[in-house]
């Protein structure tokens, strides 16, 4: 399937931002990825996903150290090849000097998830996962699959930011480094508002049939989207029709091809709400022996962090990230500046890109 | 119909701010009101309500000058008495000074609209209203039926705060004063996508068959009122659990509680949709003679004007009455600190209400 972006004609600067994509054999190359074989896997929760499977992909080679691994979790929604944006040859996640794996979460279609489980826990009976339950697996692929005892780094966007907050937690002695953007250790209390009017708006469809349908709920999916539209990127960035820079011709252009396109782009239902639980659920806090609590969490972080919010994010605004960080022992607060939001994580825009690989290389080198 | 927060028991801070509404006599007092003729009214977009009416209600009494009266319309599903704890004795909005016109907005159930016009007109059919036609409506109710020829200062909260900006475009020469509250003399384009999103949740529900439906499409307000919820209030006021103020239990309770309820209390889908269309579309730079510049509009208003936004307003944000200010001639802008963000102008709360209040006074006084 292709970004909606694509489908759509590609605009130029986001033609620029993808060239090395842009052929029919590299996209069919971006979409091949392993699966490793979770077994049995139970669940904080209690339920067990059985012969569960993580997808994912590498870039680059391990080498003979096994000191050169990075881990990169996706984000809501997301697969392994939207994280390829922020990888390159003149990039700080550079194939060419570190192992790079991205795992997909599970429930984004690739990994286990509501729409490729068997019966009894397919669709709408897809049982909780956990932020916690997706870094345990992804644990047990880096350590038995390949080997590895130590982490140069781990970072992610969006949900990818929970996922990183949440490796060093759990693995305090084995993360040397961590660079969450736009994301949070614990969801807040307003940002689960924000996803509940998203699953509303998506559930509000008949055609959801709470889950049971057999044909996509589009009205639905897009009817979710055009709420996301709003929380996505700033005030500002529509203000300003910042949107004219990614090829739309009018803002409703952008709210359908866009968002519309995105929601529609082989984007289940039952799947987008198994990823919801788990971000509207997560918190470091609950990790075992801290007693539910997010600061005594945070403050067992071993990791050096860079802690990326940005400037106008809406939900995942920047002063509760200046509270999370203020409880990590090791940790530098920066701001991305600029109108994008939370989707100046997307790699949409060169400049918040470019902002977040110097951070990238700043760690790595030091 | 009462008020959601009274219907579900009062909680107790609410209780003590609407005491004076709290018996069934007085509850009935407040809903009564008058309706005067606008005849047949032609909108701006070309279709003529006919036999229009414009519901009211007036507080205090007109001097023998004429010279004491204030306009204060309502706002997006808002009635007359919703204005209500902004008027009192003890306040700037004193009815034993002032003659104060509280006009309800076309579109909001009481005065003509979607579910009260006869056929044609009504329903999915009503035509679409601009903020200009409402200020043309409520113009006449004020110069033909009590002959007013100054307004010694118009206000109003949200849609009101539009309407009071168009009311000082419309006739100049007629307002002496302003002070429109969390609200824009032209509604943003992201404050457009957030109203797309709310109205994409409530249309997702099949039961709402286009505006044509014959019983309530319940799941769609309530998925419209989960979508709202994000908006109305700060980030940091669900940070800080601030609902609880408002006697709500838990999250989900003021989700449901407060939000749901807000929604099922006699909220008319076409009519939201209606008064959603105004809102959507209102510029003051369209009124004629400004060839829809927002900036010259704003710049021929002569009244005396204090803008308020609400320091964590998500629709309606400070900087964008910081722009529309700088273009008047004479006005303050005067920020309403604090985490109660767009619902700072309901009198939810006695801080934010004591604030507006003391600039109503200050502006009545100069």
């Amino acid at each position: 399937m292709l970004m909606p972006l694509l489908r759509n004609g590609i605009p130029k600067p986001i033609s620029k931002i993808r060239a090395r994509f842009s052929t029919a054999s590299s996209i069919a190359g971006r979409k091949s990825y392993k699966l490793f074989s979770l077994g049995d896997f139970s669940l904080c929760e209690g339920a067990t996903l059985r012969d569960a499977k993580l997808a994912y992909k590498t870039y680059g080679s391990l080498n003979a150290q096994g000191d050169n691994a990075i881990v990169y979790p996706t984000w809501f929604s997301g697969r392994h090849w939207d994280n390829e944006w922020l990888i390159g040859s003149d990039m700080g996640l550079d194939p060419s000097k570190y192992f790079i794996i991205v795992p997909n979460m599970l429930g984004n279609g690739l990994s286990t998830s509501p729409s490729n489980s068997a019966p009894p826990y397919d669709k709408a009976r897809f049982p909780n996962v956990r932020v916690q339950d997706n870094v345990r697996a992804q644990h047990k692929l880096v350590t038995e699959e390949f080997g590895i005892q130590t982490l140069k780094l781990v970072l992610g966007w969006s949900m990818g930011a929970g996922q990183t907050f949440q490796w060093a937690v759990s693995y305090p002695k084995m993360v040397e480094r961590i660079l969450p953007f736009c994301g949070s250790a614990r969801t807040s209390p307003h940002n689960q508002v924000f996803l509940e009017g998203v699953k509303a708006a998506l559930a509000s469809d008949d055609a959801f049939q709470s889950g049971w349908y057999n044909q996509l709920p589009t009205k639905g999916l897009r009817a979710a989207a055009r709420v996301y539209a709003g929380w996505g990127f700033s005030q500002a960035f529509y203000w300003n029709e910042t949107w004219r820079e990614l090829g739309f011709s009018s803002l409703e252009d952008f709210l359908v091809g866009y968002w519309e396109g995105f929601f529609l782009d082989d984007r289940d239902p039952n799947n987008l709400l198994a990823m919801l639980w788990t971000w509207k659920n997560g918190n470091v806090g609950l990790t075992p022996g801290f007693d539910g609590s997010l600061e005594r969490a945070l403050a067992s972080i071993q990791a050096k962090a860079i802690v990326m919010p940005a400037e106008k994010d809406l939900y995942f605004p920047p002063e509760d990230e200046e509270y999370e960080t203020s409880f990590m022992p090791n940790a530098k607060l920066r701001i991305i500046p600029g109108v994008w939001g939370h989707f100046a994580g997307t790699g949409l825009n060169p400049v918040d890109a470019k902002f977040i690989d110097d951070a990238v290389k700043e760690l790595l080198n030091s």
